[in-house]
């Protein structure tokens, strides 16, 4: 069933609610031998965390994460490695506030899993969205920074994988501005100045409103050579899409030119291809790196869209697990726009899939 | 791996190359007792198959379905039914042309799979693109009527998947004019009379100048009760998006409001909940019919884009096999818009996740 | 890969080394709503843990079991139940000596997969065995706890699931001796009391020589239904063979007669049935409850043998690292008997098979 | 749930009931570029097939395999290879007499699974054994083949795998007398030409009393080198004693000195380890080639004990599917003693795990 799992052969496992004493992921099938230092997946951690800016929930979590198994230091081992084994990860909750969340134990949440947790399991923990929390996608993170350094230790190389937020709301960036860069500049991973201006103002406004707005993420991994996927199932893309839509509020995903592939002829959509400097060169790539669920040495990329948060300060229409129609207002510390925190859970996604697929080329073709 | 198998409890796997003996499907974990007639899957099969119009390849295969294992009829049986035990599906190849494809042998076709195939494999079949090729998916329309039969069997109510083209090319359908009684009325599954005479002229156009069009196919599934899926990656949108992206040429998914969620405010996105004859009712269904990953009772609403056929008669530019620069134009017979096909594909990948979702469900809460 | 998980649908996943800060288990898949204190668990792992008797290592360890998420409690839900997320146990190590190990660094021990890991991995943590320390069964019990309820909870009855060690180095029970009462009056869980006296005296003479004895386990499932497990390849005999084969030191696996079935002629061997009280009875259980792999709803039999541990005071030939001759004699605390500790793991994983094709067969066959 | 799938990376599926129209295997993952005769296959099918002698069942069966997809041949590729995508392998039933199984439709046979799958299913093909009959070891003994041919592939050396029948009913071969060269000249696969004239003396026998016998299968595996498997649930050996289980009959696996073990002491069962041509070399092989889940480097050494043939000639005692107390006696075409068939299809099973177990180990450790 593995309904809490992701991956093949790299595979991890994660588990915790919001408001359980901690929450984690278990990474099983990592190669030995990789340096793993704590502090590398700290600083992945410390990115993501809430409580960055006025545009992220306030909750303060310091999001310490401890390494449990899997590695191993002695005085010859040169620093803390792998072993192979699994590789158990652990996050404590730490600023819970469980009273915030009394109003919503009966009341289901338009837009929430709450209707759908009661239709599935008839009891849930409704405190902070239990297992739906975005506080999840720490586990997702933390295992990124794991499968990041497995990708380049199998590939001999490093790979880059970049995430940004290309659209807020309806305001998307202007591509001629595009400067990853500009990314560390702005509180939304932005990486077109300009826009990064427009949407504070705008988020701004819809914050102080009680309202919220949704947002496209778009993830880059450069450097990922030919070769990794499968035709059919094992799709590349097809991993990458469950992948990006298993993201907490995701409604969409596309890869290389996406929805917008169905509008262009054939002609403008197949990538023609040269040599250069002795290599396969792709003219563009409307493909995103992909023919065939097989990379082609180009960027793979892939873009989510994130709905608007569902937890707004404005009363809306719902029923009761009676049965009785009510109203609710979602009060306590809430994002305005969850997909800024969805960027680093994007990349990590993105490494993820392709740790896995690293591997699994490897297990087939050698 | 199981790079060509889906599912986790309904689970298939498909095999078989374009241009091989033949092609076909096993399905493991199919309840028995269900009632299941060659007949019924030929039906879905011709729906699917090529040579119906000039809109689609002019390939003649009859596409004869054998059920070859996991059913069994008596005189006390009454019809023959599935035992619980695999169902072994096999559909032959007849009119392969394997000359057409010898000038495909060392170049690699823009927008297709033959480049990245030789990275991966350093070896492949090359005639009618192997196992990329569109044929691929009459396995997975044979074994959707399997799982269309199991939904109902399982959840104990009949579910209506139903699909259809809402654009081609950059040509949309009018939502006003939507009627499901009109995608049997026109070579394309179109829903709006008026769009597809538009589609007609708008594809022997472009089929006369050697292009081709991309499409958007739109799959709803109706009458799924609340509380199929899981939270996190065993999510239904999750599977969804993976299954629709591995139909060959898919580029994106959207479930529901899909990637336009990301323009909606807030308020605008999430769905109000009513009672109605006794019964939750959602007043709109931006959610496409999933809250958390888990099903709303509401419709299920799921869309993939496709891009335009690769194979087109317009000169390209490409390398061969030997790093050489050249250039291909793709003779053969070929779908000038492969996302007329996709239709039947993607009912059949809907049917596929619920079925397993249903049995899922069944087997963690009862 | 899965390398560190075990299970189909009641799937779970350990984690943890012997001198790391903890060990773990994560379960998947577990139904909602049943009853779960950590202190049912804990009763579990008292029985199983470390420094009981003289017969066990003398390894302090309180193995205190913290359940991390996948339950919640409030007011309205009488206690602490599952809500069928994943639910995260662990265990801390605290008299972890690393000291103790420093010799083997180095030299590979006779009998331990010492030698094996760094053939695999070319790095391992040798404290204690790392990985394959008997740490990692109170992973098992406690997962083994959770199990046995969800079996319960699933077929709606009480299943017995009991094991006792039925064979300690050469000396066999008087099977016309066997009572089930027994097995708590003495340190073996023998059900013969007088075996039990015997291997008292063999055991201790074997420990103060420096020596160790092996066992044969044999655990009994009883109220099973008939109807779990399936033909082939998910027999449920083949689940259970691989895993007891599982289990630390285990050299064979048996159901029923096991390897006796071979001297048996046809007639001895096959099961007569009758009915008895309207429901079916097998005159013998041969089979070990087990018939095409599918259980017959007699007691499930199964019996595992483990080797003498490996760890003995008396040396032993063995190379190094650096590939040169040496010898080495294993210092520490350890089992003289493995076996004996290896009898409530035995149990465990015959509830996790026995939940696994619970849930499994509720999956497919309603 | 692939109830009816083998192998985590090198991953087949088998599928067909006895008196089906065919039975086959879909193998997925297999690396590409291996030469893949369906002569060579056709060879094993040929040395397995049923027909053979006096002491095996009198089905005349060709057993001609057909490969329906996976391999590709032109003029450049030497031959027919592995292409990386699925092999789907057919093998069509020839000689199934229906109307022999009658009597069985109603009356559950003793010791076969008739009544366990109507306990499951409620419904089955009585035909045979269905899904249960040693023809689904047909399509093992096919995937064997390719398994072997993919190990020596993936590890770049021949790897031995023989299995030979060591005892029928309760008599044992000396090992003393232990020969390969002995196994093809005589109908039992027996290496001690002794030992196979005393069996075929009591097997004629018993067969003539309508009575049946059972056997022990030893497989031995050589060159493998050290590193394949891993520490906990993946091991090796629990994955060969899965494997040994699941084959028809089975009710006991043994590693090494198997349930020996328990009656050695700690140094008897310890192998020592000394440095010979410079490479490690056990002094015994007690462990039977696998320490702590892992390869060592020595032969791998499996046994697995099957029951006599439940169909015999003698009246034996039963019930029908009404709850009615009845007499049953198998007629139709049996094995006296279906041990000897086993014997390729143990061989097959080890190089189907070992196969896994070799690309398994390519995706982790590279």
């Amino acid at each position: 069933m593995s309904l809490n799992s992701f991956g093949r052969v790299f595979r991890f496992t994660t588990w915790g609610e919001s408001h359980g004493p901690a929450l984690g992921v278990v990474i099983d099938g990592c190669p030995p031998g990789i340096l793993l230092h704590a502090q590398d997946i700290q600083a992945a951690l410390d990115k993501r965390k809430p409580g960055g800016s006025k545009f992220v929930t306030q909750r303060k979590e310091p999001d310490a994460v401890k390494i449990l198994s899997g590695i191993f230091e002695d005085d010859r081992s040169n620093g803390p490695r792998t072993t192979g084994t699994p590789i158990s990860l652990m996050i404590e909750n730490v600023d819970q506030r469980s009273k915030d969340y009394a109003d919503i134990r009966d009341k289901y949440r338009p837009g929430h899993a709450d209707f759908t947790y009661d239709a599935k399991y008839g009891f849930r923990d409704y405190r902070g969205g239990g297992r739906s929390s975005a506080r999840e996608t720490a586990a997702r993170v933390a295992a990124g920074v794991v499968a990041e350094k497995a990708l380049a230790f199998v590939l001999g190389a490093d790979i880059s994988i970049r995430a940004c937020l290309v659209q807020m709301g309806p305001h998307k960036i202007d591509r001629a501005r595009f400067d990853w860069a500009e990314i560390e500049n702005n509180p939304f991973w932005c990486p077109d100045a300009e826009a990064a201006k427009l949407w504070e103002e705008k988020l701004d406004a819809a914050r102080k409103a009680g309202s919220s707005m949704g947002a496209v993420i778009e993830v880059v991994a450069s450097g990922v050579p030919a070769g990794l996927g499968a035709p059919v199932y094992g799709k590349l893309d097809a991993d990458l899409a469950g992948a990006m839509m298993s993201i907490n509020a995701a409604k969409a995903v596309e890869i290389g030119a996406g929805i917008e592939a169905a509008a262009l002829s054939g002609e403008e959509n197949a990538d023609e291809i040269r040599m250069r400097n002795g290599a396969p060169h792709f003219l563009s790539n409307k493909a995103g790196g992909i023919l065939g669920g097989i990379s082609t040495g180009q960027d793979i990329v892939a873009r989510f869209a994130v709905k608007p948060t569902s937890s707004i300060l404005t009363p809306r229409k719902t029923i009761n697990a009676q049965g009785e129609e009510t109203e609710i207002l979602t009060k306590g510390r809430h994002d305005p726009c969850v997909g800024i925190r969805g960027v680093p859970v994007g990349a990590a996604m993105m490494a993820l899939v392709l740790a896995d697929h690293a591997m699994l080329h490897r297990a087939q073709c050698g």
